[in-house]
C-alpha cells in the first residue's frame, strides 16, 4: 500500500534530521555563533525634558487622561522639591532609553540620603494613577516602577536598567527636612539600533497616514534594539509572530537586515526537543529556551525566512536555515490528521489571537498553509526544486480539504472547531492561505465575519494586521484602508506615540493581563501599517480606490 | 585701663587668623590636598551566609527578639522561593560593606524580571519586625531597605550600596508564576581600612572584658572606612566627637594613624567662617561642610590633636595644624562673659548627649578647660611655649570660677544653669577639667549625680564613656569597671556584635530619633573600652581595686 501524504511528511521530518544532522533540544553552537556574531551597535540619542506636566482625568479619552503641560523643561533645575513633593517630567516622545539626572541639595548641605520613587510612563494613566494595588496576572516586576536611594548629593545618577517611556513621575519619598533637592541635566537616553530615519511620506499622502506611519516607524525603532523586542517594556523578548511583522516593517524603512538575519539564528540555534522553533527566544544574559512553543509561530519562521531572503537576497542564509524552516513544516505537517487538517489539541499552543474564547483549528490549519506556499516560493529561489515536487501538492490537499470542512457555505463563511466558530481571525488566515476558490469568496467570507455581532473580533493590532493584510490579498484596498484609520487611527486620536500591544476600541481598558498597567505600549507587531503603506501601497494617493475609503 | 583675659582672647583670635593667613568660610586647599593624599585602601573580606535563622519574639531582650538557626547557610542554594516568599540569612556578625549573591531561576526559565525587597539589619529588630509605618523624625531615607529589580536571570548581582548588616531579609516581592529562584554563591563583603587584627587581651582578662574587648574593636573596624565614620549605618559622616574616641581606641588597636590625620586635616580644611570647624563633615562626593557647629567638639578638634601628636610622634603635623587649634579655643574663649564663664545661649549648638532637657553651660565650659590644658600640654610638644605663658593662667582662672559659680557645697556637685540641673555629664566634664580641688570632691560629685534619681542621667554611650574616663581620672577604677559591666556588658547580653549609638538600660526601645529603627546600632562613640581596658589599665588583671568590681 502507497504511503499517506503525512505518512511521507512524518517519516521525512525525522530522516531529514538525520540527514543535515541538525540536533534538536540542545543548542546548536555554529547557528548561535552566527547570531552573537550579528549583534548590532546601539545608537544613543540624549533627550531633554520638554516640559514639566499635569495628568488631568479625560473620560472621553480611551486611556481616560491627557497631560497638560505646566511648565517649560527648562524650568526644571529652577526648581526645589521635598520629601513628599511629586512632579512629571515629560520627554516629548517616546522611547526606549536610560534615565540621567545631576540630583544637589538647596537651602542646605544634604545631611542624609534621599529616597526616590520613579515611574515610567508611556501613557499618561501610567503616571496618572497609582500602578498598586495590582490586579494583573503577570508578574508585577515588569510594572514600571524604580524605587533608588542616593547617598551622596549632589550625585550624577544614571539608572542601569532600561524602561520605555515618555513620562516619569518623580516622588521624593524620603529626605531629611533640611534640605530640597533640586533636578538638573535631567535627559532620556534612547538607544535603538535603527541607525538611519527614513524619509517621510510625500506631503500627497493625507495627514493621518503620514502620522500613522511614523508612529509606526517609532514603534518599530523603540523595539529595534539587540534584537527585535516585541516590546521595549513588555516583555523584551525576540517572538517570531512579531519578528515577522517587524522584518517587513523593517525592509521598508530602517533596513536593519542583519537584525533580523540574527534573530532568524538565534531562533535556529535553540531548536526544541521536537524540532520546532520556540515561540520566543531570550537574547539574555546568554542565549536562552523560552519553554513555549507556538504552533503558529513555528509555521511563521518559514515565512519570515522566505521574505527575509527575498528582501535581501541572502541565498546564502536562506540555504543555510532552509533545514531548520522545512523542520517547522515536516513538524506541522505531521500533526495533521488522515485527512490533512490541522485542530488544535490544546496540548501546543497556537496563539493566534488573544481574543477570549478564540477557536484556532481553523487560522492554525490556514497558517500551515500560508507557509507551505511560501515554503515553495522559498525553495524556488534557493534552488531546491526537488522540495517544490513534494510540498506542491500539499497545498492544493490542504485547501480543498479546508473548503471541504470549514466552508459554510449557507452563510458564506468559515468556520472553526466543532462549534463551527467565527471569527475575524480565521477568515484572515483562510484569505492569506489562499484557500477561498476566488477573491469574491474571500471578500464575503471577511465581511460576513467583520458584520457578523456573534463573530470573535480581534482584540490585538497583530490581527487587525493580518485582517488588513488579507483585505489587500483578495482586492479590498478600501476596507484595508478603512480598517487601519479606524484602527490605528484611533490609538493616535488617543494620543498614541507608539502602537500599542493591546487595543479593543469598544472596550479600551480591556488588559490581556487583568490590568492595564501591565500593558505594552509600544509593541512590536502593531508597528506594520508603515509596511503596508510603503511595500503594499495601501493609502497611496494615486489609487483611486483608497481616495474613497 | 587693661585690657581683661577675654578681651585679650578675642582680639588675639582676630589677630591669629590674620597673622597666619588662615582663611575662614571657605575651604583650605592645601589642608584639603593633604587629607585627600591620605585616603586609606579598604580591605576587603567576603563572608559566606552562616545561616538561615527566624526571628524569635522574646520579650525579656532589651530588643525584643531573639535568632534562631533553621538551617546552615550551605542549605541555601538547594532552598527554591517563589513570589511572596521570605527568609533570612545571617552573615554571623556584623560588617560594613556590601551583598552579593547570584540568583538562578528554577523549575522554568525566567520569563518575567524579579522584584526583591534586601533589608539590612544590624540587629535582630531591623529584620523581625516591619520598619513601616516609620514614626522617626530622622528621615526615612535612611532606613536600610532596598527594593531591586532583577531583569535578566540568572544574573550575579553585587548591589552597588554599602550597608552595615550581619542579617538581611529577603523578600520576593513580585515573579512570574512559572519560575522559582535559587539565591547561590551569597556573600558579605565587608569593608575596612583596619588592615591588622590586634592580639586578643591575655586569657587572665575575665571573659566579659574580653568580649567587650572584642566587640568593641568590631564597632571600630566596621566604622574605619576612608575615615573615622560615626555609624556605617548613620550617618556616615566624621564628626569630632565620635572621631576623639575612635582615634584613642584606633591608637590601642589598629593603629591606622594616618586615617586620624586625614580627619584632622579634614576639618581643618573645611573651616566655618567664624572660624570654628564643623562638628562633622562629609567626605562625599568631595569634602564638603556640614552647616553644623558643635562647641564642645570645637574644643575636643583641640583634644584630638594633641592626642594625635602625642601617640604618633608627628610634630610636623601638629605644627602645621596648630592655628587651626588654636583658633577653635580663641574663638570659644570669645564667648565666655566676664567672669570667664561659658554659657549656653542656645544659638550655638552644644552637643554633650542626646539626654532630653539637659542644661549644657556647665559640662559645655568643663570641655573647654579640658581643651586648655590639652592645649598647653600640645605647645609644649610643639615647643611654641610663648603659648604656654598666654592659657595656663586662664585655666587656673577658668577653673576657679567654676567652682565658685557652680559647685553646690551642700550637695557637693556642680550645678548647670540657672535651675541649678544636676546631671551626670556636668560631673563627668568636671572631673575631666580638673576643676574639683582634689579627688575626694572629684568623686563626691560623680557618686551624687549617679545616685540623686532627679539628676539628667546619660542616654549615650558617649556621655557613659566621659563618665568612666572620668573615674578612672579621679581613682575610682573600679566604678569604672562596674560601669562598662553594667553598661556594655548589658549591650552584650542583649546580643551586640558591635555596640550601639543609644542605649538607655532603663528604658531600651528608647531612641533620640523617634524610631529605633533609625537608631545606628554599631556607633563610633560606643567603641571607647578597649582604649580603656588597653590604655587606661582599665581592668587589668594585676590591678586589686578591679578585681573587687
Amino acid at each position: 500500500m502507497k504511503p499517506s501524504p503525512e505518512e511521507i511528511a512524518r517519516a521525512n521530518a525525522i530522516e531529514e534530521a538525520k540527514r543535515i544532522n541538525l540536533p534538536a533540544g540542545e543548542p546548536v553552537p555554529a547557528f548561535l555563533q552566527k547570531a552573537q556574531a550579528l549583534i548590532p551597535a546601539l545608537v544613543e540619542r540624549r533627550l531633554t525634558v520638554r516640559s514639566l506636566v499635569e495628568a488631568l482625568p479625560r473620560p472621553d479619552l480611551p486611556l481616560r487622561f491627557a497631560m497638560r503641560a505646566l511648565a517649560d523643561g527648562a524650568e526644571l533645575p529652577q526648581r526645589e522639591w521635598r520629601e513628599g513633593d511629586v512632579f512629571i517630567v515629560d520627554f516629548g516622545e517616546h522611547l526606549a532609553g536610560y534615565l540621567s539626572f545631576r540630583v544637589s541639595p538647596t537651602g542646605s548641605v544634604a545631611d542624609s540620603p534621599i529616597r526616590l520613587r520613579l515611574t515610567f510612563g508611556e501613557v499618561p494613566t501610567d503616571v496618572a494613577e497609582p500602578l498598586y494595588p495590582y490586579h494583573g496576572w503577570v508578574s508585577a516586576a515588569w510594572l514600571p516602577d524604580e524605587v533608588i536611594t542616593i547617598d551622596d548629593l549632589p550625585s550624577e545618577c544614571r539608572l542601569p536598567r532600561r524602561h520605555a517611556f515618555r513620562y516619569v513621575k518623580v516622588e521624593v519619598l524620603a529626605a531629611s527636612r533640611r534640605f530640597g533637592v533640586r533636578f538638573e541635566q535631567m535627559s532620556a537616553h534612547a538607544v535603538t539600533s535603527a541607525a538611519t530615519v527614513p524619509p517621510s511620506l510625500p506631503d500627497s499622502y493625507p495627514e493621518w497616514i503620514r502620522r500613522v506611519d511614523e508612529v509606526s516607524q517609532h514603534t518599530l525603532r523603540d523595539c529595534l534594539q539587540t534584537c527585535f523586542e516585541d516590546g521595549p517594556r513588555r516583555d523584551r523578548r525576540l517572538w517570531v509572530g512579531d519578528l515577522r511583522l517587524q522584518a517587513l516593517a523593517n525592509y521598508a524603512t530602517f533596513g536593519a537586515n542583519d537584525v533580523v538575519k540574527r534573530c532568524l539564528y538565534l531562533f535556529a540555534g535553540l531548536p526544541r526537543s521536537d524540532g520546532l522553533v520556540n515561540g520566543c527566544v531570550y537574547e539574555r544574559p546568554v542565549p536562552t529556551y523560552a519553554d513555549t512553543t507556538t504552533l503558529d509561530y513555528a509555521a511563521l519562521y518559514c515565512v519570515t525566512l522566505q521574505e527575509y531572503v527575498a528582501a535581501t537576497g541572502d541565498v546564502e542564509c536562506g540555504r543555510d536555515l532552509w533545514p531548520v524552516a522545512r523542520r517547522q513544516i515536516d513538524c506541522l505537517l505531521a500533526r495533521l490528521d488522515d485527512t490533512l487538517m490541522f485542530h488544535d489539541s490544546g496540548e501546543t499552543w497556537c496563539f493566534i489571537d488573544w481574543a477570549f474564547g478564540l477557536d484556532k483549528s481553523a487560522a492554525t490549519h490556514a497558517v500551515i498553509v500560508f507557509a507551505l506556499r511560501r515554503m515553495v516560493t522559498l525553495a524556488a529561489a534557493l534552488g531546491v526544486s526537488g522540495e517544490i515536487a513534494y510540498y506542491q501538492p500539499l497545498i492544493e490537499k490542504m485547501c480543498a480539504a479546508a473548503r471541504e470542512q470549514l466552508f459554510d457555505a449557507g452563510r458564506g463563511v468559515y468556520t472553526s472547531g466543532p462549534a463551527h466558530q467565527v471569527s475575524c481571525a480565521t477568515q484572515a488566515w483562510m484569505v492569506l492561505a489562499g484557500i477561498p476558490e476566488n477573491a469574491a469568496v474571500a471578500q464575503a467570507a471577511l465581511r460576513y465575519a467583520l458584520s457578523d455581532p456573534a463573530a470573535i473580533r480581534p482584540i490585538t493590532p497583530y490581527v487587525y494586521h493580518y485582517l488588513a493584510e488579507a483585505m489587500l490579498a483578495c482586492g479590498m484596498q478600501a476596507d484595508a484602508l478603512q480598517l487601519v484609520r479606524s484602527y490605528w487611527g484611533a490609538m493616535l486620536d488617543a494620543g498614541a506615540d507608539t502602537f500599542w500591544e493591546a487595543f479593543d476600541p469598544l472596550d479600551p481598558l480591556t488588559s490581556p493581563y487583568g490590568d492595564i498597567h501591565a500593558n505594552s505600549y509600544c509593541h512590536a507587531w502593531s508597528c506594520s501599517p508603515t509596511w503596508l503603506f510603503r511595500d503594499c501601497g495601501l493609502g497611496a494617493p494615486g489609487d483611486n480606490k483608497l481616495e474613497t475609503a
